[in-house]
């Protein structure tokens, strides 16, 4: 089988795995440099050398941001220094600085691109991935193949409307958008609207003036807070709302499903949405609804794929 | 060029045409008989043996229903006498009574692909096909071919969701669905529920008790009245709503715009529609809203397509 070399960049930490087939064969991690893309970029080679020291094995890079997979470019990472508002050339750099040939894509159609091939999309044709998390992030398997798009906007589902009047304002600044009502960067703004309007919640009392974490909003459901129910039914049928749209649009029949949030809130949250959606559907465009298998590693391993 | 054979089976006519390449040579159209299967079959027949006497030209079937592409088979044609609930095997009867190859599809689909191949989508990768009638319908061009799906689900655009909670309740008894806003029948209803609760409209004085028909709405807009405005202010906005949701889930650029309500209400409401889904885009996801050029022969031009 043939080997090749998945790199997962992320705001913390740069995950880098060795596949030999379907299977991994090594990992290497480290801190993500902040000192800007040259040392960024240093350190990948550095740990694609020490994955695979023997090796001429292709490298696949999945990164946050507005990613060109054709021109192999990033722009727009707000979590990585460097990468702004101009694209910058990663394949190209990682392909100088390793010898190797590079592949590069989001993060989001990574761990899409590794649940389909080596998790829990395994065989199917055609699948949603859907990550609940900070914000709502998805991507998109047709007939076998990563659907990008000409402008790989393809699977931004966080953006679909799921409210096409008086919508909640998403982080993008537009209405109505399925993240400003799923995702959790707007429930914590939710939630913080709700009680400065003086109302009473569990989630305040726990995050106090930190970030209301993914286990702050288990918490307060736990204890059966009305204020972070209400909000999580809300997610839950703006969530419902856009697979549903996504499913009639593609037709598609599996959804895998990870993210922060999501998986924080557990498997009652998997059975809620995957029991809504098929309400929500006809008979005939039933779902199912499965976890993404992959955790930690499904950056590297999809990023891997992407040399397929 | 080759030859091939379109039909286009209506509730009240089938229009059968021959194209040699891109080019409509002749047409036949007869009304639609209302005596069962073997009878339209049969009318089937001849008409394509009237348009194409000499060949042995392949056939393409477009029909309203659920039409499933792989199996050929079509049922739920409230139009068609015959057609109901169980699977009709149109595919194999067409090529029995005919001799010839025979491919067949659901109608919108057909119109999709006519205005991809020979009018206002010649040469797009992507588009989306957006008819807007008695009901709204779509279909789905990507990398250059029909998506179907593997239950022939897709572009059923109609039954997205584009109101989360509290939406309006679509002929297909599902909540919140696009066509529940922005279908002649549901404007109709919507229209009529808001008579009835005391608000007077012209399109009542218009219509009386008959149908609701698009010149009613286009007469009424032209009139100023406000619930016939508001009525198709809030179609439009659904309309946004499902178009932007279909841009971000599969990333394409072009809409073509046609259906018989669409088409009278005329160049205001695709300049409207083209405007509002791009103020409702990011900048990077800019879409063009193209009339359908192909009017009445898009069916059989279409059809004729299914056997490329």
């Amino acid at each position: 089988m043939s080997s090749r070399v998945g790199v997962d960049i992320g705001g913390t930490k740069i995950l880098v795995a060795r596949l030999e087939g379907d299977e991994v064969v090594g990992t290497k991690k480290r801190s993500t440099p902040q000192s800007g893309v040259p040392k960024l970029i240093e350190s990948v080679a550095k740990l694609v050398e020490r994955v695979d020291p023997e090796g001429h094995a292709p490298v696949g890079v999945g990164l946050p941001g507005q990613i060109d997979a054709v021109a192999g470019t990033a722009r727009s990472s707000p979590n990585l220094k460097g990468i702004d508002d101009e694209p910058v050339a990663i394949r190209d750099l990682v392909a100088e600085a390793t010898g190797r040939e590079v592949a590069i894509d989001n993060d989001v159609n990574v761990a899409t691109l590794a649940e389909h091939r080596l998790g829990a999309g395994r065989g199917a044709r055609d699948l949603l991935g859907v990550f609940v998390g900070t914000g709502v992030g998805g991507g998109l398997i047709l007939d076998g193949r990563l659907r990008r798009g000409s402008r790989g906007l393809a699977g931004e589902i966080g953006h679909m409307v799921v409210a096409h009047r008086d919508g909640a304002i998403c982080a993008c600044g537009l209405p109505g958008h399925l993240e400003a009502y799923a995702g959790r960067a707007s429930l914590e703004r939710r939630a913080r609207e709700a009680h400065a309007e003086g109302r009473e919640t569990e989630l305040v009392v726990i995050a106090g003036d930190e970030r209301m974490k993914s286990s702050v909003w288990a918490k307060a459901l736990e204890a059966g807070d009305p204020v972070a129910r209400s909000l999580i039914d809300e997610a839950l049928e703006a969530l419902v709302a856009g697979i549903t749209s996504v499913v009639v649009t593609v037709d598609l029949d599996l959804v895998v499903l990870g993210g922060g949030l999501a998986h924080r809130l557990g498997e009652p949250f998997r059975e809620d949405l995957e029991s809504s959606v098929n309400q929500a559907m006809f008979a005939s465009a039933q779902v199912r609804v499965r976890w993404a298998e992959l955790g930690d590693d499904s950056g590297a391993i999809g990023a891997a794929c992407l040399t397929d």
